[in-house]
């Protein structure tokens, strides 16, 4: 094995869009795996929008890194050295580790990976953590019948895009948001989308929702905020339902963000606006897992892995999510595949 | 039986806030009842803060008026003849009538009123359509728990008073905005609030709610919108849940109102923001009603009414509600009590 291990670190707080400033590569020693530790050769790790909120000095949902810091994220790799008994070396997990070539961990903490269901970078996206946001958020939060129409912002985004699979699979009208003519086209003539709005080659998003979405809006989920979501609001129907999964449009603010108020909206349609955090469904993970592996397979769900080469450029593949550089989930192949 | 009947009549859409331009007292003929009907001696009328709504040339959840109608709202009053076998003259009944001397009501539509419980003016706040849209709002959008931190604005209104009672019935800690010390004083002194706070006179809501609420709010009741609003969000607790039962701030805005962007501030908490219409409720009013009179007897509730003297001042006391002048329910005394 090699001694070498090239580790990214958080190095500076960003203050508004953070900046390849915030990030440095270091080598270090490859670690050692502990009893019950496994040390994995990273094949993809995986950069998601959440992860701005962890540069901020501030308690939110996720922990804060601190400056020094060695960058964490979700990544799926080989085993290298196992000290536990289920997982040998050679195996595939999945889990929570570093933007590293070797990252260390529990075994209690991952998950086993089955090449010969999909693609090792699936594992990241639509069959790790965006594909069960998408699965708990669209199925708890935004109960979506047969019938109702539902919108997605970020629809050509890991979780949107799947989001809006779901809700077909459910009968549902299924409308998105994306940012460019490759994303829509994807959504409409891949994914089933019914209708697919890019925003920005469009000025009006109420006319070309009125357009999209002609009988309202039942279920909205949100993975942008700002216009879009304004736009959206005001076609809430009665007892319309909107999964808040996350507010991109926004990360980088650094004051409160400012826009028309959406309490208002709501007392008219009496709809019901809830914010989302997937961990909450931790118990069901193994359940949503298993159903999207089935659609999977059943090719009922389509997914795409917009892949950056190499861990020194896993900053820009972050950095790129807020212009909106991927279609489907992002990650960073770290080494080459079996 | 007088042959004069002055009712208001609905005469100029405001822009913005409404002025006594908009209403107009003219006199007719005192109408007759047709079969099943009721021509009601209207004691008192209520005035709402939902009624600007219905002011504007747009569908909304109340109908709006067209220019020329008659004014329409919640009345008490006596039964001078009755054209229904459930209802004689000289009964006491309750329903939406209009802003009149005399006005005819469907019987079925009609609730009888029995002035031992309560006082009539009750009937229109407490016992009427605020204090059930408080109970269902609270218990079926709020669902407090013992020990929940509920926060209260236009806590000194006709709806904000009863919601304040009934969580605190349910073992709640209570915090109310409201706007006046007279107000504030009746909110912790006579109804048992934990703490009130007064919004004109305290210049930063975050710092007081801070004193007041220290464990952060698990129950948010909105009347109002506004500043008010926006400091409490920030405060919101895991699983915080908002009832937008009414924004006040912003009826007489004639643009989208913008202010501080909410949803970005509902992931961390997985807060729910419901909009609340107790229309929505009708098949259990009598529940809610039948409940809010016990409590009422009992004491468990307090209440209190403003009343304007004489119709020829309905419209002021319409207005003086977005200026907050009343304490808990306002109502115009039409006529003299038996």
């Amino acid at each position: 094995m090699e001694d070498s291990n090239r580790s990214w670190y958080f190095v500076e707080r960003p203050v508004g869009q953070p900046d390849p400033d915030c990030f440095e590569l270091r080598d270090a020693p490859v670690p050692t795996p502990a009893d019950g530790e496994l040390l994995v050769r990273v094949a993809y790790l995986s950069v998601d929008p959440y992860m701005r909120g962890r540069m901020r000095d501030s308690e939110s949902y996720a922990e804060p890194w601190d400056v020094g810091d060695v960058l964490q994220g979700g990544i799926v790799g080989e085993v290298v050295e196992s000290n536990d008994d289920r997982y040998d070396a050679g195996d595939y997990v999945t889990g929570q580790g570093t933007w590293s070539e070797y990252s260390v961990l529990d075994a209690d903490d991952v998950a086993p990976v089955d090449p010969t269901i999909a693609d090792l970078p699936a594992y990241l996206g639509v069959l790790g953590m965006p594909g069960r946001t998408a699965y708990f958020g669209l199925l708890e939060v935004g109960d979506p019948k047969p019938g109702d129409t539902v919108v997605v912002s970020g629809a050509a985004g890991a979780v949107g895009s799947v989001v809006g699979q779901i809700a077909k699979l459910n009968g549902c009208t299924v409308v998105g948001f994306a940012g460019s003519d490759e994303k829509t086209r994807w959504l409409t003539e891949e994914l089933g989308f019914d209708a697919a709005i890019d925003y920005k080659a469009t000025d009006d998003y109420g006319t070309a929702l009125d357009e999209a979405a002609p009988e309202g809006v039942d279920v909205y989920f949100d993975n942008v905020g700002g216009p879009i979501t304004d736009a959206v609001f005001p076609k809430l129907n009665l007892d319309a339902r909107v999964a808040v999964c996350g507010q991109i449009a926004h990360y980088n603010d650094e004051d409160v963000p400012t826009g028309p108020r959406k309490l208002p909206q709501l007392i008219a349609p009496r709809a019901t606006v809830q914010g989302l955090l997937v961990a909450d469904y931790a118990t069901r993970f193994e359940e949503a897992t298993d159903r999207l592996a089935t659609w999977v397979a059943n090719g009922d769900i389509d997914h795409r892995e917009s892949v950056v080469e190499g861990l020194e450029n896993a900053p820009d593949a972050f950095l790129g999510l807020f212009s909106g550089e991927n279609i489907g989930k992002q990650v960073v192949r770290v080494s080459e595949e079996p």
